[in-house]
């Protein structure tokens, strides 16, 4: 089984597959596509002939089969692995669990936009400055504290869910965002960064980016190169 | 149990999730609020009180635990409800269709932002003039063309994976859409939007949108009053 994503420095939805398969240890082959997206790039040429949605991350079979959208890939090694709690094993907490993916899926917009990963950046003067600009940013903000604050304080943590789940990958690169821009958190809420960034899968993503040495202009609009 | 929804005639979202307990026959009670996105509108305020997304879908169990967003109330469905083929039997089937499921809930932004849902309208001249104009709305058709295609390809149809599933009530919404604008297709994904507005769960979610008679302007770009 592949994992085709993209640069571990930038790339926030290669991150979530990538640290979901490393945190339950599902063997595979990771494969870096550089994230250069003009048209006719090596990365869509790759993508083209492995998955019609031409985005990573893509989780290929040996026989091609390929399953695309980190929340498919993370229903499909739920899927295939039953004896893994990749989803918390309670139903509820399932649930609760999968609508806080969901909504990060297709939410928080504004701080996509605006607070680009960067893993290996230090950004705290951009994120001061756009918390007192953006309304959108601060609102964005505040919806993700009061969320994982909630599932904090139900399951007691360290994780939103107590043990560490499909929800904790999909948080994982807004982890990166939160603190690479300094953005205030409430205590519980920076408690459970700490805890995101020590966990052994997300620590070795961070690692390899920050080997990565690479400086992709279209997802730099605060840096001219590397500091 | 139940569904949360906004007006038939325009909340796309809230399609997804009321024609796909309609299509399995779920027994549940469809409160409807009227989808006025002033701030501290009766929307919100019922909102508030049910879940902290303050989104329409939202699924609530008579004991007032909430599932929302669309994805995990389909996953919610299927894990509740495993005599229900509301995912595709077949792993990989099922895989794919959460794949294009998942597609959907994140992408398309081009469509859903130009063509915003409104079922009882009649707009194809708009749908022209858009699609001269809006290379990314062609895009965004041409991959929804190609997707529909090769899913019927693949199933032989008449839904996507063969017989009605969450996919089918994902894209209901984009039929509504293409069909509503006039958006030119394929023959194969053609046969498909005749094929959905057949379905029994869809018809009647239609029929119950044309009888609504409201007129929200700011889900209307292109309308002043109704026809
Ligand atoms: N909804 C998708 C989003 C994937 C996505 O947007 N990936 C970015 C890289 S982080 C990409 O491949 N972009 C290429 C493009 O948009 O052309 C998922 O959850 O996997
Ligand atoms: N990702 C959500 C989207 C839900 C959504 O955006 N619903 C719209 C109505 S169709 C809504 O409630 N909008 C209110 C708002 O955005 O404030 C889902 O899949 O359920």
């Amino acid at each position: 089984m592949k994992l085709y994503i993209g640069n571990k420095n930038y790339s926030s939805w290669s991150m979530r597959a990538g640290v979901l398969l490393a945190a339950f240890k599902i063997p595979h082959e990771a494969v870096l596509l550089r994230l250069d997206m003009t048209p006719g790039s090596a990365f869509y040429e790759t993508l083209a002939r492995i998955t019609p949605a031409a985005r990573v991350p893509v989780l290929v079979e040996d026989d091609g089969f390929a399953v695309w959208d980190t929340l498919a890939i993370a229903e499909y090694l739920a899927d295939r692995h039953p004896e893994l709690a990749i989803w918390p094993r309670d139903a509820r907490q399932r649930a609760r669990a999968r609508s806080v993916c969901a909504e990060m899926h297709a939410g928080f917009g504004r701080l996509r936009n605006v607070c680009p990963m960067n893993i290996e950046a230090a950004l705290p003067e951009v994120g001061a400055r756009l918390m007192a600009e953006d309304a959108g940013l601060r609102q964005d903000l505040a919806r993700i504290d009061q969320l994982w604050s909630e599932a904090l304080a139900a399951s007691g943590g360290p994780f939103l869910f107590g043990s560490f789940s499909a929800a904790d990958a999909f948080f994982a690169p807004v982890v990166m965002r939160v603190t690479r821009y300094g953005l205030p958190l409430s205590a519980a809420a920076a408690a459970y960064c700490q805890a995101i960034e020590a966990h052994p899968a997300v620590a070795a993503w961070v690692l390899d980016a920050l080997k990565e040495q690479d400086f992709i202009p279209e997802d730099e609009p605060y840096r001219t190169a590397r500091a």
